[in-house]
């Protein structure tokens, strides 16, 4: 079966995001390779424009759109991140944006998301009850009226291409890796990641990271097709996605060799341990790879290891109790 | 007069920390940039080795001690983080530290300079009263009594050459600046930073802040001689400095602009700032020269200015009540 992308793709995309979304620093610490016996690489995506890799995604697929497209604009249902990622490439791009958001998302991502479309004509925030309500009823009826383009967060080829380039730059930074960790909801980032560290290197394993709560992937993959949950609880707001997407799984299923789950304490861990030894706020979807990896769950010893910090948008009052706990 | 460093110092310095001390990233925020109306580069100095610029001057003093020195081994008195760049240092060369310290620091740093000694012979941490026993004195003592070489915290030119090179870097990545704003405790950064960006850039402006409790350069500069103040009471322990040095003065009051000061009210707004958009952990200190600038002390309008993050060393506990407060 031929994947949604393939390495051209993911090549477009990074020359579309030249001199528009940051090259995020990659970062290194020895108490970290030193804990886990491995020498580790965090690709710092928290420090990517709007707090996440998601900004990659959405502006790779927005800057595809045609002039028709642009004049309507473009729709997104997001748990966050995604939200403000289409938003502000929407604004970047000059074209309205609507988004569809939970009413329960963390309060710093919503009120993020309407300055992103501050003075951008046509843009608003549309808030629903994520555990009553359908987002993609929502966003397909508004899209129907609107005439405009629905962004999915995940499963559409042009943002599984755009979050691939974290990968492709993260190892233009760090040189050669045995291994790369990454964080895993509805798939977008893992999968563009598989195709650009596969095909830049061809012996490295890529692992999965999701919250305990919410392992459909694993399942998926255990049972050989895509897997719905229900809406996992968990602090991991970016990864409370109920199944893979239709054009992600295939990826995920040909070229991750594991994926591994962390639990909400080991995410609470790995947040204080990222502000506390790394200097980094790291939101808790950002944590699961980084949590996989320092707590032991996989064994890397002696592999040089890529780990995407994939986010850093967090609320600062749930931030500080996380971190100030014992 | 001529100065304790000059340009060349700080070019050798960087040659020995190449490798060693990390290139720290530069980082840019487009929010900080339409609050000030500056275009803004903040070098990331809490990402640095041991948590803050401390490393480079201290690995610059030590690397250029000969076998004698080598052998007995470094005594340093500090509030803090130079404390952890000679323990640090010190192991890296291959030779024993004792460190002097005031038994108020922050509980993190005492912890952290005892982390950094681990495994080298001679090694300890000794613990004083700052409010009633002379550090210096003790320093001396010790050093006396086991041949010791002391090195200040920052009235040492290789201590202030080894400061100088995040300057010379941050002008590397981020190119020519307008402004230069630095924190200044004892003047060790500020002293060295100001050596190098005038050589580089000679028509930049490089500006000094203090905490409001301890303007002890501020009132030195007003009266064109080094003035002592009691020791101030900030949250900015890394600056609870009582006056400036007879080495760093003269290049302050030769190469520095002006001098102004930032209220612990403000460190936390900053910190704050810091955590929620930048992502960043950045200690009270290292937010003094943010602060001035966020603040709108220091008017940068139209100006391309370079702030140095000095340091993310804070104990999580205090930085979680900080950044949680409204």
């Amino acid at each position: 079966m031929t994947l949604a992308i393939d390495f051209g793709d993911i090549q477009a995309a990074a020359q579309r995001l030249a001199g528009v979304a940051h090259r995020t620093p990659v970062l290194t610490s020895r108490t970290a390779d030193a804990l886990t016996g491995a020498r580790l690489f965090f690709k710092c995506e928290n420090l990517q424009r709007m707090g996440a890799f998601k900004f990659r995604g959405a502006y790779n697929a927005l800057a595809q759109f045609d002039e028709a497209q642009r004049r309507a604009g473009v729709i997104a249902f997001s748990s966050g991140n995604h939200a403000q990622a289409i938003a502000l490439s929407a604004r970047l791009l000059g074209m309205p944006s609507v988004i569809v958001m939970p009413g329960d998302a963390p309060p710093i991502k919503i009120a993020a998301t309407r300055d992103y479309q501050e003075g951008q004509r046509g843009s608003e925030v549309v808030l629903y009850d994520r555990y009553r309500e359908d987002r993609e009823a929502i966003g397909r009826r508004i899209a129907h009226e609107r005439g405009m383009t629905l962004i999915p967060p995940y499963d559409h080829p042009h943002v599984m291409a755009g979050q691939g380039t974290a990968a492709l730059e993260l190892i233009e930074q760090a040189g050669p890796l045995d291994a790369l960790v990454v964080c895993v909801g509805g798939g977008g980032l893992i999968s563009g990641c598989a195709v650009a560290a596969t095909h830049l290197l061809p012996a490295i394993a890529v692992h999965g990271v999701e919250p305990e709560a919410g392992n459909d992937t694993q399942l998926s993959l255990a049972r050989g097709e895509i897997v719905s949950i229900d809406v996992p609880n968990t602090i991991a707001d970016g990864a409370q996605t109920q199944s893979s997407g239709r054009l992600t799984f295939p990826v995920i299923r040909s070229l991750v060799k594991s994926v591994v789950t962390a639990s909400d304490a080991a995410l609470v861990r790995t947040m204080r341990f990222m502000a506390g030894r790394m200097k980094l706020v790291v939101e808790p979807t950002g944590c699961l790879a980084a949590a996989a990896v320092l707590e032991g769950t996989l064994d890397l010893r002696g592999q040089r290891v890529g780990v995407v910090l994939s986010g850093g948008n967090v609320d600062l009052k749930s931030f500080a109790q996380w971190i100030a706990a014992e």
